[in-house]
């Protein structure tokens, strides 16, 4: 039987990818249906007891760590894919199934799921859906907020509210999914998703790009995007020293010659059948030009496509390397990164000289990752003050990715103006006046 | 000055397009700055007094039509379009700044806002967000949920909650934007906001199909998605009836020979300098040879594509001939279209014989727009009755784009569960305990 108030309560119920540790729950339960969840949260709600709520706990800040004490509902027996029209490419699923499963399973009925990420094995897409995830290519298909059409919610009175449209658009009032995409399970748990398929792309075009100075960088953004419109999927960014890093620890080869300052992954692809090797190579080779970049290459075959690529996703081997590091996924708008990373770069380098510290992040949805390390506790909370301190009054965010949790809530205040915070708390008042869905997460 | 407490209020703030008078308002303001609605907010929450919001009063749902005795707080003075981010395509603008301005401020600066409607030079962008407007492009760039990064906007209480954020992803809780888009100015006053600009769009590739079953649209749309990928824009379905008199009343030629039942305008469109002529001819030609559709035409020239969206724009003289009409623009799954436009059209047949009734839509976001007419008020009513009746259990939306405002009241339930309805109120209750802000729109 279930877990439940077993007092062998497994590790992996207590923590997730962040390490941390919290404390022990009193309970842990694997519902299989919304019925059960609802059963669950009201007799929570009656007793008063908290509930920490997981999906696939790859998440990065702490969100699914259970407190002392804590009743944990677990979605992971809820993964049925319940429904796909593939005449329209809409697919309900019950929100425990894996991100990879609602990926097969579109790709089975003809169509593709776009959001994508490295933790797509683990991950379900209530997990995704709560923590808003992003992944390789919301430059083109945007983020959950995108692909998530309708949701059913249980929330922290037990109340079950089906909001599971299927309409791309709808003007009636208030949509109920946006209550619950990026609110991380504070306002109710996600028991069903109606989610909205896409095309297959076609053959991506790949390039690797190299330049001397960040400000290239956005520029060349721009005319890819003028010239390739939708047809960009991702503009990927790292900083020479990532690149240096991460191809020692695979063995890898840089792309180009060029011992650039900065690097780029680019990926173009249009629909099933085209190919924008030509539109890629001109945009490249004018930018070339232009002298806005310095060296560039187009992978020419799959295996070239995938040495590219293994570089920029070499992050689990980076993290490894550098451990124990800090990692950091903030956001700011375009014409702010170049002076942002050089100045905490250089605060990075003074402040704390011994370790590595690297750039590198999906430039095109504003998103700047950071990895330094190795760093022993105080060194950790050192670049979170220099890195979430030099966005204050920027226009950016503390996390574009990967959620507030647990860890990021001293930050919140950098991302958010207090009006906008005092609005987060009247909705979680209104919606649960005890606090007992997800709480000390993102606002308490 | 202000025709604030004027005796003499002007015709044009008592009604919108859908000609409804309610009553006269005690007072008119027109304020031009965000202090300015926040003091007359603050005074109306004191005084107890209810506010009707104004945008260019083009909505069709009796949103903006005051009550008697209520304060308006008309927009339109509040049009600046306050800053524009070249680099990245970014822009903030005041509320009241009409679609146009903002159309035409985009281009000037080399990019292009991509929501487009008939109305675009009197709607506002505030109104566009309020009522959550699509146009003719969501195929392709979606509605205002996807153009609006940002909102500033005035609670019921007089507070400003900024929320300007301009970033394509932050994963910080909620995103405040998404309680004031398509809540027609039930939750709060939207003051500013902050708008995402795409690449100009290329020369667009323009076809015009005719087919004798339904079924065989979403079938072809199908196809075309998954051939054109995001080149596709436009998807408009017109009934044989609308396009004999849309040609009569426009002295326009129907494209093709055939006199199909059905009729599709499709416009194609990559980034600029691309052409999707050829994929779009291929397609409709596979189609042919399939026997899914009877005939089509490309548009060859600049006058081609004018006089096929010409057919397609001719509804306001539709309107015009078929006065006093009904109009319904409902929202539903691709599968259950056919057997609606059926069942609905042999109704309506049967019930008013002496009307025309007209179906035609955009196929690709969901939505149908009924016109019929003319009818008396009862007739009218009929018309709500039967085609709003359908709609039930079919996953549908009695509004995809126009909005509830005062006259969808009565069919919400059709939409939405009494779950989501009961979401809306608590949110209501908790925002605005008071009901000043817009009452007797949406849910009360
Ligand atoms: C290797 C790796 C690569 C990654 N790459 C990216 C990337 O490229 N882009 C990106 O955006 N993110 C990335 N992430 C972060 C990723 O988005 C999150 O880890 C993931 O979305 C969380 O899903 P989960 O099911 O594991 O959630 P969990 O970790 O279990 O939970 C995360 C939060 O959501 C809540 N929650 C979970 N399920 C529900 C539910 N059904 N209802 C309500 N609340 C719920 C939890 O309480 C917690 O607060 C990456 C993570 C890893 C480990
Ligand atoms: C000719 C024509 C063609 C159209 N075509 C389309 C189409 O193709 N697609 C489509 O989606 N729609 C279409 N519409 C409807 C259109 O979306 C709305 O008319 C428009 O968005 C409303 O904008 P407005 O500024 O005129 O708002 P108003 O009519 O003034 O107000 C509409 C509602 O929003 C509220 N509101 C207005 N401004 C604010 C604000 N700043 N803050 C809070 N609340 C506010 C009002 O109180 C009211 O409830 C069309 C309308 C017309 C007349």
């Amino acid at each position: 039987m279930d877990p439940q108030e077993d007092p062998e309560i497994e590790a992996r119920f207590l923590s997730d990818w962040s390490g941390l540790s919290v404390g022990r729950p009193r309970e842990v339960h694997r519902p299989r249906s919304t019925e059960e969840v609802a059963a669950l949260v009201r007799r929570c709600h009656e007793e008063g007891l908290c509930i920490t709520v997981q999906g696939g706990m790859t998440g990065v800040a702490g969100g699914a760590v259970p407190a002392q004490g804590d009743v944990v509902i677990n979605l992971e027996r809820m993964n049925a894919i319940e429904e796909i029209d593939a005449l329209e490419g809409v697919m309900q699923v019950q929100a425990g199934a894996t991100l990879q499963q609602v990926q097969e399973a579109a790709e089975a009925a003809g169509w593709m799921f776009a959001v994508d990420l490295g933790a797509r094995g683990s991950c379900q897409v209530g997990g995704n859906a709560a923590t808003n995830a992003g992944g390789i290519r919301v430059i083109r298909y945007g983020t959950m907020r995108d692909s998530v059409l309708g949701v059913e919610a249980v929330l922290a009175n037990g109340q079950v509210v089906s909001s599971l449209t299927r309409l791309v658009k709808n003007s009636t009032g208030l949509e109920p999914r946006f209550l619950f995409i990026g609110t991380e399970g504070t306002l109710g748990i996600i028991t069903r998703l109606t989610l909205r398929l896409h095309p297959p792309m076609g053959q991506a075009a790949v390039a690797w790009v190299a330049a001397s100075r960040f400000e290239a960088l956005p520029v060349l953004l721009r005319q890819l995007k003028k010239k390739l419109g939708s047809g960009l999927c991702a503009f990927e960014f790292m900083s020479g020293q990532y690149v240096r890093t991460a191809c020692e620890l695979t063995g890898a080869t840089v792309p180009v010659q060029t011992e650039g300052a900065w690097h780029v992954l680019i990926e173009a692809a249009g629909a099933a059948g085209q190919c924008l090797d030509e539109p890629l190579q001109e945009a490249l080779m004018h930018a070339l030009e232009g002298g806005d970049i310095d060296d560039c290459a187009m992978a020419a075959s799959q295996a070239h496509r995938e040495s590219f690529w293994r570089i920029r996703e070499a992050i689990p081997e980076v993290l490894t390397h550098l451990k124990p590091p800090a990692t950091l996924d903030i956001g700011l708008p375009w014409a702010r990164t170049a002076e942002y990373v050089q100045k905490v770069a250089a605060e990075l380098q003074a402040r704390l000289p011994q370790a590595q510290h690297l750039f590198l992040g999906h430039l095109g949805d504003n998103n700047l990752h950071l990895i330094s390390g190795p760093l022993d506790e105080a060194g950790v909370h050192a670049v979170d003050e220099i890195a979430y301190g030099a966005l204050r009054g920027c226009g950016g965010t503390v996390s574009a990715e990967h959620g507030v949790g647990r860890l990021k809530k001293d930050y919140l205040a950098v991302s958010r103006t207090p009006e906008e915070i005092a609005l987060m708390r009247t909705l979680k008042q209104a919606l649960d006046p005890a606090g007992i869905l997800n709480p000390g997460r993102i606002i308490d």
